[in-house]
C-alpha cells in the first residue's frame, strides 16, 4: 500500500499539555505558545479543555486564554468539551470554531474514572450533546474513542469492542440525521504497538468501510511516531498530535510519563518521506522549544533536540559549493 | 509481509553509552551495569570500545571493565576496535568474545571526522584486520557499514553508494576466503525514516539476496523505533540496540541528542506484537533505571517511565477476580 500525499495534523499541545502540567503556568505564557503556534502552517489548533475547574485546575483560565489569544485567519482555534456545560462555555466565548464531536470509549473502567459515568449514560450525554448541536445549526464533525487499543485498568480492549462501539457511534449519528466527517481512535492510555493499530484499523474498516478514521495517538511507551507510521501505512490521513508531545492524561493511572505523540517528529517523519504536512518544520522546532521554556521543563520531543536534517543538508550543501 | 518470529537484539548500551558520557563514571559502576545487563536473558553485550583514550577518555578503562564483569555463560561479551590496534587488546583481555567485524563507510566526509582515513585507507585497513583475524583463525561473522542512510556532513547517501559499499565488502570478504554472516546497516546520524529503511534494505536485497541484514538505529530525532518497525516489516531479525537509550556518537557533530534506538522499547515493542526476543522486559527495565542511575541523568527510554502492559494486565486481572 503507497502512503498518502498528505496528511492533516490536529495540533492539540495546548490543550493536553497545560491540562496535565502541575503548573500553574500564567496565562499570558499559554496564550504566547498558542500564537506561535499559528505561525507554523498548522490549521487546527486545540488550545483549552471547559472541564470541571476542581478536578484539572490548569484549565481554570481557558476562557481568558481563548479571550487572549491573537487569532490568525485561517486557523481554526478549538475547545474540548465533555459535556454540554463544557460546550455551552465553549460556544460562549465567541471565538472558537464550534466543530460538534461525540465521543464514546472502549473501556468503562476508564470512562467512569475520567467523567464518572458508565457506557449508558455516557451515550445518554452524547445523545443530548448532538441534540444540542443539532437545535444550534452545528455539524457533527468528529466522532473519538477513547481507549480503542488497550485500558490500564481493564487490560487489553477486545477488537471486536471498538467494531461495536464505532457501530454505536454511527448509529447514533444516523438516528440524528447526522454524517460524522471521520471516527478518531484513541490510544488514551498507550496501549498499541503498530500492529494493533493495523488490527484495529482493518477490523473497523472490514465492517465499516465508508467511515474514514483519524488516529489520536500517545507516546507513553515510545511506540507514538511507529503507530503514526503504521497508520500511514493504513491510509489514516488525521492525526492528533501535540507540540514537543506535551500533554499526557491526567486520570490514566502513571505519572511522569510522556504525552502525546509529538507533532514536530511525526511532522519531520512526513517530510522525509515526501508527505505534505502544510506546517513549517523549522518555526515548529521554535515552537517546541518555546514550549519546554513556558513548562520549565525538558518535553519529549527528539527532532528539536536532534536538529531537523533540512538545516545539515543546508549545510552540506554550502561546505560543497 | 509477515513479521519474523523471533529476533536477536545485539545490547550495546555499556559501549555506545559510556563512550559518549561526559562522566567520569566509575569502573565499578559500569561493571554493575553490565552485571545486570547479564541477567535479562540477553546474549550479546558490547561493553567496551578499544579507542585511544585521548579521544574517548570513557573508554580509558576499557580493560579494567573487561576484567571487573562476572560473565555469565552463555552471554558473548564483545568489544568494539576500529584498527588492528584495538582488535590486539581486544585479544589481549582473554575475556571476550572475539568476532571478526568489518567496517566500511557510506560517508567519506564522516569517515575522515571519525577515524581520519579516506575510503581507501579505511578498505586497506579492513583488510589487514581480515588477514590478522584469519591468522588467529577467527571467524569474519559481521560487516558494518556507517552512515548508510544519511550524513550530516555530506547530506543524503544516495541508496546506490551503499548497495555498492555492500558489494565492496563481499569482495572482500571473498578475497580473504570469508563468508560474512550478516551485514548490519548503520544508521549512525539518525537520517533514516521508515521508508528509507525498506529503501535501502530492498535495494541491498535486490543486487545481492544472498547476504542477510541488521539494523543499528539512533534515534537522534525519534525514529528508532519507527525504523525498527519497518525493518522489522522488511524481516530483519538482528537489531543493535542499548539499554535506556544510552549513547550516541561522539562525532556526529550534534550534542545532547538522543542515543541509539532503546533496547527495553525495542523489547515492549516486540513483546506486545508477539515476536520473541529471550529477553526479560520486566529484568531489563530494572536495568534502564540503573543505568540512568549509573550515568547521573534522565535518559530517554520510554517504557522504564511509562511501565510495561504486563504489570497493568496483572493488575486488572487482580481487580476483575
Amino acid at each position: 500500500m503507497t502512503l498518502p500525499n498528505r496528511v492533516h495534523i490536529y495540533e492539540e499541545g495546548p490543550r493536553e499539555g497545560f491540562q496535565i502540567e502541575k503548573g500553574p503556568i500564567a496565562t499570558a505564557r499559554k496564550i504566547e505558545l498558542i500564537d506561535a503556534l499559528s505561525q507554523t502552517g498548522l490549521t487546527d489548533i486545540q488550545i483549552v479543555s471547559f472541564v470541571n475547574p476542581r478536578r484539572v485546575p490548569g484549565m481554570a483560565d481557558a476562557e481568558d486564554v481563548v479571550r487572549g489569544i491573537t487569532p490568525k485567519l485561517g486557523i481554526a482555534y478549538t475547545g474540548l468539551w465533555l459535556n454540554e456545560q463544557g460546550f455551552e462555555r465553549a460556544v460562549a466565548t465567541g471565538r472558537l470554531a464550534i466543530k460538534g464531536t461525540i465521543v464514546l470509549c472502549g473501556s468503562e473502567t476508564f470512562l467512569k474514572r475520567n467523567q464518572n459515568r458508565d457506557f449508558a449514560a455516557q451515550a445518554a450525554s452524547q445523545r443530548a450533546l448532538m441534540e444540542r448541536y443539532q437545535a444550534l445549526g452545528i455539524p457533527v464533525e468528529r466522532g473519538s474513542i477513547m481507549a480503542s487499543f488497550g485500558c490500564n485498568f481493564e487490560g487489553a480492549v477486545p477488537v471486536e469492542r471498538i467494531v461495536e462501539v464505532v457501530g454505536q457511534m454511527l448509529e447514533m449519528a444516523r438516528e440524528h440525521g447526522v454524517t460524522l466527517r471521520y471516527i478518531s481512535l484513541a490510544d488514551t492510555m498507550a496501549w498499541a504497538t503498530p500492529e494493533s493499530i493495523k488490527r484495529v484499523i482493518g477490523a473497523v474498516r472490514d465492517k465499516y468501510p465508508e467511515i474514514e478514521l483519524g488516529l489520536h495517538l500517545h507516546d507513553t511507551r515510545g511506540m507514538g511516531v511507529a503507530n503514526a507510521y503504521a497508520g500511514l501505512e493504513m491510509g489514516i490521513t488525521r492525526f492528533d498530535a501535540a507540540v514537543a508531545g506535551l500533554g499526557g492524561c491526567p486520570f490514566a493511572g502513571h505519572a511522569g510519563a510522556a504525552g502525546n505523540v509529538c507533532t514536530e517528529d511525526l511532522v519531520f517523519m512526513c517530510d522525509e518521506m515526501g508527505i505534505e504536512t502544510g506546517i513549517d518544520l523549522e518555526t515548529l522546532l521554535d515552537c517546541a522549544r518555546l514550549a519546554e521554556d513556558v513548562v520549565g521543563h525538558p518535553l519529549p520531543g527528539s527532532v528539536m533536540k536532534g536538529g531537523s536534517l533540512e538545516r545539515l543538508r543546508e549545510r552540506a550543501r554550502r561546505a560543497a559549493s
